[in-house]
């Protein structure tokens, strides 16, 4: 089936502005509350946000195969179950009901008010129903800078790191949305002394990730071959993976981090589908040495995404510390899911699996504040004129990440946090 | 509230074998499908099985604060998240209504019809649906037989293993209830020759330990206190971790295990409350260093609960490989709980906590192959006659656990899988 909801050329009767990320060629998901704390399943025009379940009980989607409730629910997971070949109709009708030349719902001034919200008007809450995280490690600039500032060494990358993409089962409950505020974590610390106690972090970092999230598809016991996993891919979100180190550096050994992690996970709340970032495909990262046959994968599978990280102070001025891209990835997402049923893993509607830290090469576009203050070493100065080492309290943390080429742009919005002590 | 479902002297009007693992005393909770496909909430005794929808439904938890539907649903996360209040009420009324001088429901052959089934009529399935699992490292005996194994040290311990209860977090999507068949995965595995390869592991292992499932009530952001940690713990189950020794060896280097692991854990289907087995409480591991003061609690905060491990072979001979105890773990449960959510990660109902491998300290008392055969150097010879070093294809695995004093025995029933190719 066509993806006609991609058409460059169409326009919306709904106004978007000049470099919004949410034109009508995007058409994201999501989950919002509105102001009689109803809780629906909607998509994004502008600043237009679209009520999906109303617009099914208006009979805007007849024709396709849905269970009546799969967008009055409080979590994407049943409509995400539907599969590809549904999210795709959807996508293609909401696109047909949004165009410029299309006036049933344009001229219709009572559906339009059971329809359309404006952003100010709704709350965003967590998309999906995660049933399992996992995080991987699979950017080779981060994976580097680890090595030197852990380990003193150029090359240090751990021995199965170009084998298969690394990466540990991270926590779910503690997956938040955009907008809710992280509290500094304790954890046991040891000082340069060898004292351990248990006190705050001084050493809360954020990393810039991406997150897709799966359907299910795939059985326990199964292995799914590289060529299938798109098919079980419904989108992508922004992800903050936010750390302690100073937690982390005492834990992570042998068994890896857990409570440096797990207090806080946040992602942004509108899940754009693999379906509208296909125009942004781009050359798959050198991979050297050649991966086994079961991880190999021809055509085009990473993603050009154009990424930045912001701290925002107390009095609201904002300093852009980095700016990265997600295809600087080593290991494409297909690998990675590839990976996880390798040994029959299964797969559920809603999982999400997180990129690792996306550095670039030059220190300018590190993703972490342990990388981009060299582990303490490079303070960053900010724009009110203070300095970073890592996050202080009060400071919000900003991701925000988009597509562009000639024709359109596409992004994700932003995942923000403000610390809390 | 008295815990008058654990007097020892009460006798049920449903027969009760010697010896049986569930006598009126126990009144554990799991979830079963009937012959025709009905699933619903029950209880045991004996050799019975009690549905305690129907109980619900006939009238006969009047006065007692449930949701009418608590028992009508396909997991426990509703009833074990009503708090442990409710779970005493609930086991208490039962003892009543099973106590041989009752004769309410013992008299009433139409409500029995409806209440009670034989065990044999009945297929039990997964109890909770669990939001996270953590797994710990709990056990010195297996930490140090682990150190020795791979590091050829005595004394070869993480730095960290005395200052707080190490552990990761593991998938939940592929834990499965005791009678489901283990395919044997596929993974990377790098030889001696440091060829790497990806095939089916050779080193199939068990790990017998178990697990206890948790209630909500630790928010984000809060952390309780350990002697709060009781009133979440709803109960305990048997659990294997199964594990791919060769895959784990390649992998697990810096992030922990994943597909090592995260193809099967098995849990047993009776979830055994903590207040059941209160009887069987003992005096805690002896720790040194003393841990700090957020990790200390006064009073018995071990268990004593019997353990094994048999393989039955494709020829049904069973062979019994290890005796342990559930008391000689270094940390209890109460630190376990405690350590998660000392930097605020929060914990939902139906969350699922592994204790790690039960070793003791005796060789015969290994809970892994990797310990019993040590690392392929001792052989285990079967009672058919065979040699095992590792768990082979068409073996079943049978982990079993009961505590016993001179009054009465409740008992855990068993885990058991059977691996296939």
């Amino acid at each position: 089936m066509n993806i006609i909801a991609n058409d460059p050329n169409r326009k919306s009767w709904i106004k978007v502005e000049k470099n919004c990320d949410f034109p009508i060629q995007n058409i994201p998901f999501g989950v919002f509350i509105t102001n009689e704390d109803i809780v629906t399943i909607g998509t994004r025009i502008g600043k237009t946000v679209i009520d999906l379940g109303a617009l099914q009980q208006l009979g805007y989607f007849k024709g396709i195969k849905l269970s009546d409730d799969v967008f009055l629910q409080d979590t994407l997971n049943d409509f995400i179950a539907h599969g590809r070949k549904r999210w795709r109709e959807v996508r293609n009708r909401i696109a047909e009901i949004f165009d410029i030349n299309n006036i049933e719902l344009q001229n219709n001034v009572n559906h339009k008010s059971e329809v359309l919200f404006d952003l100010s008007e709704v709350e965003m809450l967590l998309p999906v129903d995660i049933g399992d995280f996992t995080d991987f490690y699979s950017n080779l600039n981060h994976a580097k800078n680890a090595g030197k500032i852990f380990f003193g060494s150029e090359n240090h990358l751990p021995e199965n790191w170009k084998h298969f993409p690394v990466c540990y089962h991270g926590r779910s409950s503690s997956v938040i949305v955009s907008g809710m505020h992280v509290k500094r974590p304790k954890g046991q610390i040891k000082d340069k002394n060898g004292n351990i106690e248990y006190k705050t972090t001084k050493q809360l970092d954020f990393e810039l990730e991406m997150g897709f999230i799966t359907t299910d598809g795939c059985h326990l016991g199964e292995a799914i071959s590289i060529n299938e996993t798109e098919e079980l891919i419904f989108g992508m979100v922004l992800l903050n993976d936010w750390s302690a180190r100073d937690i982390q550096k005492f834990e992570s050994v042998p068994l890896g981090p857990y409570l440096a992690k797990n207090f806080a996970t946040a992602i942004s709340p509108w899940i754009v589908t693999l379906d509208a970032l296909e125009p942004f495909r781009t050359i798959d990262p050198e991979q050297n040495p050649e991966p086994l046959p079961y991880l190999q994968k021809s055509g085009k599978n990473a993603f050009d995404i154009q990424l930045s990280a912001t701290i925002k102070t107390d009095n609201n001025i904002e300093t852009e510390i980095t700016k990265t891209n997600f295809k600087f990835q080593y290991w494409t997402m297909n690998q990675q899911l590839v990976h996880h049923t390798s040994n029959g893993c299964n797969l559920r509607s809603g999982d999400l699996f997180g990129s690792g830290t996306i550095s670039g090469e030059k220190p300018e576009s590190y993703a972490s504040m342990l990388e981009l203050a060299w582990n303490e070493t490079k303070p960053i100065t900010l724009n009110n004129g203070t300095q970073r080492t890592y996050i202080q309290d009060n400071d919000t943390v900003i991701i925000k990440g988009f597509c562009q080429n000639e024709n359109s742009r596409i992004g994700f919005g932003l995942v923000e946090n403000k610390v809390l002590s």
